[in-house]
C-alpha cells in the first residue's frame, strides 16, 4: 500500500495513520521526497483501504501488488518527468546525453562541449572516477578533473554526468554534478544507493552486468524510498554467453520497464554493444521501441581514448546518430508507440 | 579460398584446380548450387591466388578469412536475394511471415491465409509437426494437416513456411511447402542441415536457444556449402538469466548478421519476446536494426490457440503491427541505415 | 498418474480403465516397456485414485505431481539399474566409461580397447558420427568404422557406445551398438528421442548446451514413455558467460537429478571443463556428490588426437583417474551419500 | 615483472630501481605490505630482467605474463597461507567457517557459537549488515549487534567473519572483525576493494553473480596491490539459466583458482546452491576438488532464520557435514589431489 499525506498533515495525524496500520500488522515506512510525503506499508494487506483513505491528513492511498511499490506505474500511472534545472528527461522531448568514456583534461571537456553545443545537446557525461577491472589500468583523473569538466560545461549551459563509485565521494562531487550516475558493477551497492535516495539531485540508475528487471527496480526503489524521486534507469547490455559483442543489448528491457515503470529509460549502445559500427542501429532501436533517449560515447579522436576506444564515436558517426536519434522520436510520435 | 568455376568448366579442368591445391596440401570440397559451382579451400593458403585465378574453368577466387566462408560477405558483398516464386526474401520490400504456432485445422488456416491477403502478406507460417518439450503436449496435426494448409494457401497464392523435424519428414513434405524452416532445437542437427543443403526449396534456419553468431554463421555454412544457397537467417531470442521474458531478443545479432553475411535475416520477436504487449515494439526495433523482415504469430482468438497463446497478437495488433512494420521500412530508407 | 498393469491384464480390461479415465476427460498414454505395460494420464486429475486401483488388470496407481512422470522418483523411489548384457549401470559398481573423442582408426581402437581391459574397464566410447560446428571439420568414420570399432571390443569383452544424430542412421548402427548416445546438440531433437524410444537398447542422453533440468527430465520421459525405460542421463556442462572453460560443469545437476529421477546419472568432466589438467578433480567431485559414474576421453597420444585433444587424457593421467574414482566411489559408500 | 626488494634496501636503492625502469618505460607500482616491498611494473617488457636482479636493494625479479600479477602462481608456486591469531587458512587442515545468514540476537549468537566450540570450529560467520534485493527486507542489526556477536565469540576463542558494504563502516567494524568479507555485489566495488587493500586484517572475497575468474583475480589484485595479501577466494555459485538452483556453483572454478593463484579457496555451497538437501554432496564436491575450507550457513531453527533459510542446515545436517568434510579431507590427502 501507498499512502500520500496532504501537504499539511500534521504530524499527530501521520502518527495516527502509522499507529491503525501498525495494529494490522503492517510494517511501514515513511518516504519524503522533494514533492511529497509517503507511507510505504509491507505486510498482508487484508485490509479495507478506505479505512485509511477516510482519515484525516491523508489525500491518496493505493493497493499496489508490485514488491518494487514506489516505482511501479500500478501506483503512479503517468510518467516521470525529470527536471534538471530546466532540462527533462522523460517528456517530451528526445533526451541525448554525449561525451568520452573518461574525462582526459580541459582541451578535450572544451572540444566535445563545443561540439555538443553546436548539435543543441545539453548533457555531456565523462567519467573521472573509473571502474576498472584491473587495478593497473587508468582508473581517472579525479576531483581535480572534475571542477574543471564542470566549469567549462556550465559556462556553456550543459549539464555534467558522472560516475560515483563510493559515498565517500558524494560531498566532494556534489557541487560540480548534474546528474549522479550509479554504475553497472554498484546497480546493487545498497549502501550507495542508500545515499542517492538522500540526494537532492537527480541519479541515472545503470542495470547490472546480471541484473535482472526486477533487481533494477528494486534498486530504484531504494532511491525513491530514500526520499528521492529523481530517477533515470538505463539499459546498458546484460552478460550472457555470445562473445560476439561487450554486452548483449537486451531491447526487451526497454518496453519491459516501461511498461512497469514510470520512470523515465535511457538506452547506452555504447557498452550495449561494444561495437563502433552497430551503436547507431541499436540507439535508433532503443529508441523505437519506448526509449526516453540514449546516453553514447563519443571522442574527437576515438583510436586515441584512453578508455573504451572500440565503441566510442567520432563526431560525423555521432552527428549522423543524433540526426537520425531526433528523426526516429519524430517518427515514432507517428506511431504514437510505447504503453 | 573460394574458387568459382566458369560456367562452362569441364570436369577436367575442375580436377585440374583441384590438384594443384592438393599439392599445396589444400582440403578442398566441391559446392554445386542452383546458381554456380565452386570449390572452397580449407588449409594453411600461402599461395598466390592469381595461380589458380589465371587457370582454365576458373572465373573468380578469392581469399576470405572468415571460418563461415560461402555466407560471408567477405566473399559476396552484394546482399542475396532470397526468391519463392517471384516473392522475394532480402531486397526492396519488406518480408512479413505471419501465422499460428500450430496449425489446427482448415478452418483456422482459411481465416488466417484470407487475413494475410486482405493485409497485402503472402508468406503464412504454421507449425504442423511441433517440436514440445514434453511428450505430453500437443505435437502437431501432422501431414494431413499440412497437405490442407498448403492447398488453401496455394489456392490464394500464399507461401507456407513450416519446421521440418527430421530427414525423415521431408520427402513427404517436400510438395507441400515453399521454404523449409529449421527451428532453434535443431540449429545445430548437422544431418538435417545436410539434407537442407541437397534441397532445392529455400530453408528458414533459426538460430538456437544457446547459439552463438559464428554457430549459426557455421550451421547456414552446411547448408550453403550442400549444394543450397536460398538461406534465411532468423534472430528468435537467446536463453539467459533473465526471467522476465520467455527468450531475451538480441537486437545485437541483426547489425552484426548483415556485417558478417550477404544472407537475409528475419527477426521473430514472437518467441524473443513471449509476451504479446512487447512484440511490436521489438519487431519495429529489428526492422530499425537492419533486418529484411518479421515473423510473427497471430490468431484470431489468440486466447484459445492451442500453443504459445501468451506471445500470439489478435488481428487488430497485427494489422497495427503491419501497418507500422511498413511505415518503418520506409522510414529507414530514408535513414539509409544498414551496412 | 502412472497406472501399472498387470502382467495378465487382457486388452478388453486396459480399454475398461482407458473408458473410466476418458469419462473423467483424462487424456492417457499408453506405454509398453521392455519391464512392463504402463497407462500414463495427463489432466486435472481430481479422482479417487483407488477407483483405478481396483480394476481389474491393474496391478499399481501412483499420483505424481512431477511432469515429467514415469522417469520421476516420486514415482519409482528405488534407483533404476541398466543392464547392457551383464554390466549394470547404477547399481553397486561404479560405471567407467573412456575412449577417445573420435574413433581414428583400427590400431587406435585397439590400443585403447586393451589399456581399457587392463584396468577392468568394458564399456568404451568413441564417435563414428561426429557433430561439428563447421562443415569443414573431420566429421568422423562412419559407418565402417563403427564396424571395426564393434568388432575388436566385442572380442574383448567390451560393450560400444556412440553417438547417434539422426533417425536414418539406426538401423544401420543397431548391431554394431550397445549403447546409444544421444549428444548434447540433439537433447531436444525429439523425433530422434521418440526413435530412442522404440528401440531394445540402452540410450546415454546429453543434458542440452543451455537445457535446463526439466528439460532433460522431459527428454528422458520421451524415450520412457517411448516404450524404452533403459535410460543413462549424463551431465556435461552448460554454457555460460564463463569463458575460462570450454563449459561449465554443473556440480548442482548431479545431485538434484538424483533425487528427482530414478534414472541412473554419469558425469563427463571431459565436456564438461574442456581442460585436460582439471577433469581429474572434476570426475571425483562428481561421483562423490553422487554420480553413478564418469566419462572420459583418452587417447594414447592426446596431442595426436583428431579432435578435442585439449581435454583429453593420456593413458598415464586416465590410470590415476580411474584408480582415484574407485577409491573416491568406495570412500562415498562409507559416508552413505546420495538420496 | 615483480621486483622484490630486500627488508633493508634504501628508499634510494629503490628509487633508482624505480628510475631505470622508467627509462624503459615502464609504469610501476610500489606495494608494501606486511611481509615485503615490491614494485609491480606495466608495460611492454622487453628488458633483460638481470639488469634490475642486479641492481641493490633487489632481492629477486620475476616477469609474470599473467595480467594479475601478485595474485600469479606463476610469481608465487607456493599456496599462500593465511593466518588469523593462530587460525590457519590454505594450510594442512581444513578451514570449517558456519553461521546463520543474518545474526539475530545475542542468544542466537550464544548457541551457534557453542555448537561451533564443540564441533571444533572456530570462525563464524554472521552478517550484521545485509545487502538485500528489496529496501523493504531485513537489513540486519548492524554495528550494536556486531559488538555483541563478537564479544560473545572472542570470549570462547572463536574468530568473527562478517561482510562489509561500504568504506564508512570499516572503522566501526574494525575492532569487532577478524576476517572482513566483501559480498558477491561488491566484488567489483572498486573504492572498497582499495580500502581492503589498505587493511591490516584478512579479507574474504566472494566471486560475483556474473563475475569472471579473471574478473576475480583481478579483483584480488586492487586488495593485494594496495598493501594486503591475506586473501581468501571464495566460489559461491553464478548466475545462469538455469533455474532449479538459486546459484549454479561453479566447480570448476576450484581447481582453476588453484592452479592459476596462490590464494586459499573457500566454497560456499549454501549460496552455491539455495537448496539445503544438496548443501552437503556439494561442500564435498568442492573439497575433492581441491578447496582449501567451506563457509556453510546453519541455524538451530532454520525454519526461523530471518533469511536464507531454505538453504541453511540445522546442526543435525551441520555435524553430520563437519564430519564428512574432514574425512574428505582426509581422503584427499591420501589421493594428493590438488595442483
Amino acid at each position: 500500500m501507498i499512502i500520500q499525506f496532504t501537504d499539511n498533515a500534521t504530524i499527530k495525524e501521520k502518527e495516527e495513520v502509522k499507529s491503525v496500520l501498525a495494529s494490522y500488522s503492517f510494517r511501514t515506512r515513511g518516504v519524503i521526497t522533494g514533492g511529497a510525503s509517503y507511507l510505504v506499508t509491507v505486510g498482508s494487506e487484508e485490509l479495507d483501504i478506505r479505512k485509511i483513505g477516510n482519515m484525516k491528513g491523508v489525500s491518496d492511498v493505493h493497493r499496489v501488488e508490485d514488491d518494487q511499490k514506489l516505482v511501479s506505474r500500478k501506483w503512479k500511472v503517468d510518467p516521470t518527468i525529470v527536471n534538471i534545472n530546466g532540462t527533462a528527461i522523460g517528456g517530451e522531448e528526445i533526451t541525448i546525453i554525449a561525451g568520452p568514456c573518461s574525462i582526459e583534461n580541459s582541451e578535450q571537456v572544451a572540444t566535445v562541449a563545443s561540439f555538443l553545443k553546436q548539435n543543441g545537446i545539453n548533457i555531456m557525461r565523462g567519467g573521472v572516477f573509473k571502474p576498472r577491472s584491473s587495478p593497473y589500468s587508468f582508473r581517472g583523473v579525479g576531483l581535480e578533473g572534475l571542477r574543471s569538466f564542470h566549469e567549462i560545461c556550465s559556462s556553456m549551459g550543459i549539464k555534467v554526468i558522472t560516475e560515483v563509485m563510493d559515498n565517500e565521494q558524494i560531498d566532494d562531487m556534489y557541487d560540480y554534478v548534474d546528474i549522479f550516475q550509479v554504475g553497472a558493477r554498484n546497480s546493487q551497492n545498497f549502501t550507495l544507493l542508500d545515499a542517492m535516495g538522500r540526494l537532492d539531485k537527480p541519479v541515472l540508475l545503470k542495470r547490472g552486468l546480471s541484473g535482472t528487471i526486477d533487481e533494477l527496480l528494486y534498486s530504484a526503489e531504494y532511491i525513491f524510498s530514500g526520499g528521492n524521486e529523481r530517477i533515470i534507469l538505463c539499459e546498458r547490455g546484460i552478460r550472457t554467453f555470445e562473445k560476439s559483442y561487450r554486452n548483449t543489448f537486451d531491447i526487451n528491457a526497454v518496453p519491459v520497464l516501461k511498461r512497469k515503470s514510470h520512470l523515465p529509460v535511457i538506452v547506452d549502445p555504447s557498452h550495449g554493444t561494444g561495437i563502433r559500427s552497430i551503436v547507431r542501429e541499436i540507439a535508433l532501436a532503443g529508441i523505437i521501441a519506448g526509449a526516453d533517449g540514449i546516453m553514447v560515447e563519443i571522442h574527437e579522436t576515438p583510436a586515441k581514448a584512453v578508455s573504451d576506444a572500440a565503441q566510442t564515436l567520432d563526431f560525423v558517426e555521432a552527428e549522423r546518430l543524433f540526426y537520425n536519434a531526433r528523426a526516429t522520436w519524430k517518427f515514432r510520435e507517428q506511431l504514437s508507440l510505447p504503453v
